[in-house]
């Protein structure tokens, strides 16, 4: 396999973006990510997107997005696995520009989510539909039964859990794109409305429009490119079961694991060389029970880590410091992209205020439904 | 990159298959396929599917599938190109194995259409939503345009239109698995009801329930599969405007041409190389305009061509052997895989009774939309 580099980068804020449209959205972050790369043509291009048909009535994103971005006749596919459609959409690429086939192609990702009638119901498509969904359970029940496990096997508390919330949240603080950047407190977290107990509204990653663009490139593309190298050194992808009741335990992320492992046996890299994180934390609990999986904290740990500081942005291991799907928002397709462009962005030195001191040695974690299926990407400042 | 074949091949019939839902079609497709190429575990999986979330609600087809297939934690992830998704699965996981990262992956496509409720809106959202859909322009009526454009330009006439759904379905006789295997005749095509104007009935594939499954193999699992030995010798994609007002001309498929000539190219084949061809007829406009845009008959001449006999089982060039999408069935997302299945299937000698004799090298042609996403592939028996 061939050397595979990230060479550039876009995003657009992620919101309640009423006046942008799903092709305006993707346009933009893909616009900028080919300006930021230096290119003017994609030998391919994959865009990461849930339900675009239920949301907004689209499919067939290949053909509208290469035609409204202007890179007709490039081939293009949208690759989809519910929430970790980004992450999967980013590894699609990095096969072909590793396979040599290519030497320029954009990963991408969008959703376009606030026009739609029903999120709920959209989202729920990412449950087993005969088991889960058609029985009328959805996301918020489906994490609420993880959590109810996560605290009877290792003791995790309502307040180790809300800290999860109260972190990302001050991360957004500087994150000019984020969705939801507003200081909370603990007691706020546990007084807000209930939604599926124990897990209260400011626990659930908010409903959000956004989209977010990588360009991949093979080492001489990435000479030619300006700015500091980042080399993707570890891919890694798994598969759990999709309905909650069909897993050994429900209060660990077995996909997460065995992705992780793949991602780090690739790049002869462990959990102590990670210097920060982007983790999928659709709600709260999943940021505890997927720094565990990672190895970044001991298993059972990761209420008690989080309370502690470890993962603060001046911790031990900085854990979602653009704010997290949590506060940055989750447009579900645009995710998986979004955790890899600030963990780029970190490793250029070009986050700004939120910039963490010497990253070297980044990782993103993406998942989809309650972890039926994850990617693990590793990044290095080379 | 590495060289890569296809060691393993499964199939469902095709048809209004009440009983059986979309995981059972697929697992049954899969199964079939890991049996023959033997091998009991998988490094990879991609599936193609259109819209399961409109059809069946239900997303998130990596997690569900791998995990009803038994594979687990094998990665997986859909791939959707509208009814280009079948081809588009089988280029991704051709990358993945190419890449050298992975030995033994699956690249398979299923759809399950008569559960659903409205199959047309669904079809609807592989067209521009903005500027196609919404207006209430539906496929048969942008293959009615595209038919008249073609009609008014090259003198294609309603009876050599017509000898495409007669040749298809006489092939279809053949192919225990097809949705409509019967005799049809010029007059009663043209006699059936009207769709849009010019098309009727029998110019349209049905909709259909179905799953097609492929393994792919690096050459040393090649080598221990059992059977003659087929390789992938050219992948070609491309894309074009997904609207059909904002092409040059409505007359001829591009993006199915530069498809076309990537897969030449890198095979070092051209269409007089091609001993038989599986494409696109989703309208019987479409096998017209897709002979054109390969080159295996002259612009303008697809029409005269079929008329004549030169695509028929006996002719110059046979297309569509299976019966295609008209008469073998049109289960948007397996429909891809299964042209692959069938070039494969010939070229290990081991298509029955419509065996081509001397069939070395196949190509299968397929596309998204009115033609706004294309894949072609070419394989060789070695």
């Amino acid at each position: 396999m061939r050397d595979v580099y990230v060479i550039g980068a876009g995003i657009t804020p992620f919101g309640e973006l009423w006046q942008r449209s799903l092709r305006d959205l993707f346009v933009s972050a893909a616009r900028q990510a080919m300006v930021d790369a230096g290119v003017d043509r994609l030998d391919g291009m994959y865009v990461g997107s849930m339900s675009p048909g239920l949301l907004v009535e689209q499919e067939h994103l290949s053909s509208l997005l290469a035609d409204y971005l202007g890179v007709l006749p490039a081939p293009c596919v949208r690759v989809e696995s519910a929430c970790a459609s980004g992450g999967a959409a980013f590894r699609s690429a990095f096969f072909e520009v590793a396979s040599g086939a290519s030497d320029v192609v954009l990963a991408g990702g969008v959703e376009k989510m606030t026009d739609a009638d029903d999120v709920t119901r959209a989202l729920a498509t990412a449950s087993d539909q005969e088991y889960e969904a058609f029985h009328g359970i959805t996301f918020p029940g489906l994490y609420a039964m993880m959590a109810r496990a996560h605290m009877r096997q290792h003791g995790t508390t309502r307040e180790e859990i809300a800290a999860v919330a109260v972190k990302n949240h001050e991360n957004a603080l500087e994150n000019p794109n984020a969705h939801l950047g507003m200081r909370i407190s603990i007691d706020q977290v546990i007084a807000s409305s209930p939604v599926a107990d124990p897990l209260r509204l400011l626990d659930c990653a908010p409903v959000s429009d956004g989209a977010c663009a990588l360009i991949l490139g093979s080492e001489d593309q990435a000479k030619r490119a300006k700015g500091p190298l980042v080399r993707v050194t570890g891919v890694g992808a798994a598969t759990d079961a999709i309905a909650l009741h069909a897993r050994s335990d429900v209060a660990s992320l077995e996909a997460v694991a065995r992705a992780a492992a793949k991602a780090y046996a690739m790049s002869s890299r462990g959990p102590r060389d990670i210097d920060l994180a982007e983790v999928h934390d659709c709600f709260t609990i999943a940021e505890i029970m997927a720094i565990e999986a990672l190895g970044l904290v001991d298993r059972g740990r990761g209420g008690a880590a989080t309370s502690a500081g470890e993962t603060s942005r001046r911790g031990r291991i900085p854990v979602n410091i653009s704010g997290g799907l949590k506060a940055k928002g989750h447009p579900v397709g645009a995710t998986g992209v979004a955790q890899i462009f600030e963990i780029v962005t970190q490793l250029r030195g070009a986050a700004g205020k939120r910039q963490i001191a010497n990253a070297r040695i980044g990782l993103a974690q993406n998942m989809g439904g309650t972890g039926g299926s994850a990617t693990v990407h590793i990044l290095e400042a080379v």
